[in-house]
């Protein structure tokens, strides 16, 4: 059969490079729809009516929603390569246990480090910190969190190095300074074709969020 | 193997409730610990140093935290019987989507309809029977929404049945009149005894709620 993989996303979206990244390692062609989110796509709103938000995954017509569960989809489906999610339940339990850590942490406290000032930005900066080191605990000495090859983990947290030059920037703060072991692990990943060319350029994401803070009259 | 299953627990936890459905679903033979939760048991931040939060499901002495995590888990372990999880990918990733909309919405909206007054509470009212009208329409004309058997949306929702008599009572509306589908649903899977066995009595949720109300200060 025939496969139509077309995906709806925002360049600057780690959540949609999530998916770049799975369907890249899985090696599936796919269309790449960008979307204008303040204008969005009667596509979008009609295949994700709940979120109405990027990255969608439309696979033969039926929309995939949320970036996790699309990236557990990317693996179900092509299973034939590069298994993302551990055979072992106790193994798969804490990859997904890992990456819903990312995905309840990094997004939100990172947008403290550009989108506040004065104290509240040092304790966002602290508990930006705190949560990149707990990752590194989890990381140990393996190349990947997924052990020897990327895994579920890895593909739900490195799309956010694309961000951490904006964070650093506006947080006047360094990443590698208090977290070198995950900043070496970011490097391996973005060795790899999925990743590079997955994720965006990190000035161009800063000039991005540049933009965002001058919406919202952030000085 | 001998199988050594202990749950931590706090009675009225919805996140409990499901991981308890599950294992009965399996029939799983388990050992309950209730957790005081102002005077955490060192067993507790052990297991769960991240989150340090109820349930924890620790199977031949290795934890699995958070809720929706554990019931894959115990699907995949105990995969004899009962399946939870369909076997289709788009399947699953549908079963995942609205499990995740549970989780998303349920515990916060409901939350406000105990926790708020006036004009805010109103509003949390209108949007708590938004949301069930939305897992209405998701579950249609089926007996579950796993279709002819409890499936994992079923099990990551009904828990919260418990807590609707809480919330209708203090927020003064009447859930049955509004989503009558949906109630249905429920006392559908109440029928089962996973399901009435593992749920307490809605009677007392609203007793603890009241102290909830009386502990934080609201009148």
């Amino acid at each position: 059969m025939a496969e139509e993989v077309i995906l709806l996303d925002f360049w600057p979206s780690p959540f949609g490079m999530r998916i770049r990244i799975a369907l890249a390692e899985k090696g599936v062609k796919y269309e790449y729809r960008e979307e204008d989110l303040p204008n969005k796509s009667p596509l979008l709103l009609q295949m994700n009516p709940v979120h109405k938000n990027v990255p969608v995954l439309i696979h033969n017509g039926k929309p995939i929603c949320e970036s996790l569960i699309g990236v557990q989809y990317v693996d179900e489906v092509w299973n034939d390569k590069s298994p993302l999610l551990p055979a072992d339940p106790y193994q798969r339990a804490q990859a997904r246990f890992w990456a819903d850590f990312v995905d309840k942490k990094i997004y939100d406290i990172g947008r403290k480090t550009w989108a506040t000032k004065g104290e509240e930005q040092e304790a966002a900066k602290k508990e930006f910190i705190g949560v990149l080191k707990l990752l590194e605990g989890e990381l140990g000495n393996k190349p990947y969190f997924g052990g020897e090859s990327m895994g579920f983990v890895d593909v739900a947290l490195i799309p956010f190095y694309s961000w951490f030059y904006a964070y650093e920037t506006c947080g006047n703060f360094s990443i590698e300074a208090e977290c070198p072991v995950l900043m070496a692990w970011a490097k391996r990943c973005l060795q790899k074709e999925s990743v590079s060319k997955s994720l965006p350029d990190q000035q161009k994401v800063y000039e991005f969020i540049l933009t965002l803070k001058k919406r919202y009259g952030i000085e």
